[in-house]
């Protein structure tokens, strides 16, 4: 048993002062609409903005369950994207990210939301812990890309994923539920493993996955971030721009 | 009061012929799977298939309610697109129609699975009457490109959608329902008006609607089908192929 552990986790420490810095940087006086994201190094960006004396100023839209509650419980004020469709800033997690600050996102299948609110954002950050920061999407995230798709589109779609070179799995709901997943809006979720993407090769790949019939969304979030704010395990914060 | 009006209106006789056309043009002895398309026409494509002494060795896939109850009511086998995800052969209407037979579609809001349904077929053919053969998209129909979209991203693709040149408007539900229409799969659609159409500018546009994040697909169906049967008020069919 060891008594000199320290009471917060390395991982956690960075993943709180990567947001707390992002916030502290990027959010102006002029900013109203504030999009808050998904992950668990969100959860510090709802924190801090929680704690800002002028807190009342602003609205927060949510990208699904957990970002909602976020901003509940910490008294800042929900607002939705149907009346806040241009949002002044946005901060949100990632899976992975590259050199050009492409991501991954839709590792909790909430990719929908949250490319709906990045893409409606004027200004799009990244806060994350420095394991999803390994310059190449699919050199440390080997899940593949999460593709949010209509139901009963899975096979057709599956066949087009491997025709295109992907190897793609419909994700499960186990252990919470038999079957696939089922997304806020009523979708299933393909993971689709292509292997390492150069970062050239990202927005022609998104491009492609997103026409075809059946896809609603890709995770593939293609130069939509200005900065990426990284939380290292030694205490510092590493960032990053376009 | 005229005592020599014909039994059958002009319009349903012309709907009639093009389809029991198409149906005995097109099937072939080696065709299992047919996708059963939307509208009034296809009425008749059903009726032609229900009447075939083989019809037994078919499964039919529907593309909506309509479609279902036509393939249950002629007494034909049902069967999903998840386990037939390779159709031989689909018939489906349209609500306009180009040169090039690209098409408008979604004018009953189901152009999400009558897409899937095209899109997944060996063979897509269209069958209308001759008022949706008018050789440019939006010279005709005026109601607009139906799109289906995420409902709480209908603000944003408003806006978007005006920037590209169109004009736009939620499909409203009345008089059947207050509020929007809700789709098959749970969606909004918006109806957007981009005037007359030039068929070798179809491809692009339905390219940079279907890239909007929020859009889950358009309802121009771009190079799908190989051939139309159009059914004139005189009693002929004119049969158009790429």
């Amino acid at each position: 048993m060891s008594t000199s552990a320290s009471p917060i986790d390395p991982v956690e420490q960075s993943k709180k002062l990567c947001a707390y810095a992002a916030v502290q940087d990027n959010l102006k006086p002029h900013h109203r609409i504030i999009g808050i994201g998904s992950g668990s190094t969100v959860v510090y960006v709802a924190e801090c903005i929680g704690k800002m004396p002028n807190k009342a100023e602003f609205v927060c839209v949510p990208t699904g369950f957990q970002s909602k509650q976020l901003i509940i419980d910490n008294n800042i004020r929900l607002g939705g994207l149907e009346e806040n469709s241009t949002i002044d800033i946005a901060f949100d997690g990632a899976d992975e990210i590259d050199s050009g600050l492409n991501c991954i996102k839709g590792g909790g299948a909430c990719l929908l939301q949250e490319k709906l609110v990045a893409d409606s954002s004027e200004n799009f950050i990244i806060v994350a812990d420095d394991r999803k920061n390994t310059g190449v999407l699919g050199k440390g995230w080997k899940k593949g890309i999460p593709i949010e798709v209509i139901p009963n589109a899975y096979n057709k779609i599956i066949k087009e994923l491997t025709a295109l070179g992907g190897a793609p799995n419909v994700r499960p709901g186990a252990p919470a539920k038999a079957g696939p997943v089922i997304t806020d809006n009523g979708n299933f979720i393909i993971d689709c493993d292509f292997g390492e993407i150069p970062a050239a090769k990202v927005a022609e790949l998104n491009s492609k996955i997103k026409a075809m019939v059946g896809v609603v969304e890709t995770g593939l979030f293609v130069g939509m971030a200005q900065k990426a704010y990284i939380g290292n395990a030694d205490g510092t914060v590493t960032t990053l721009a376009v």
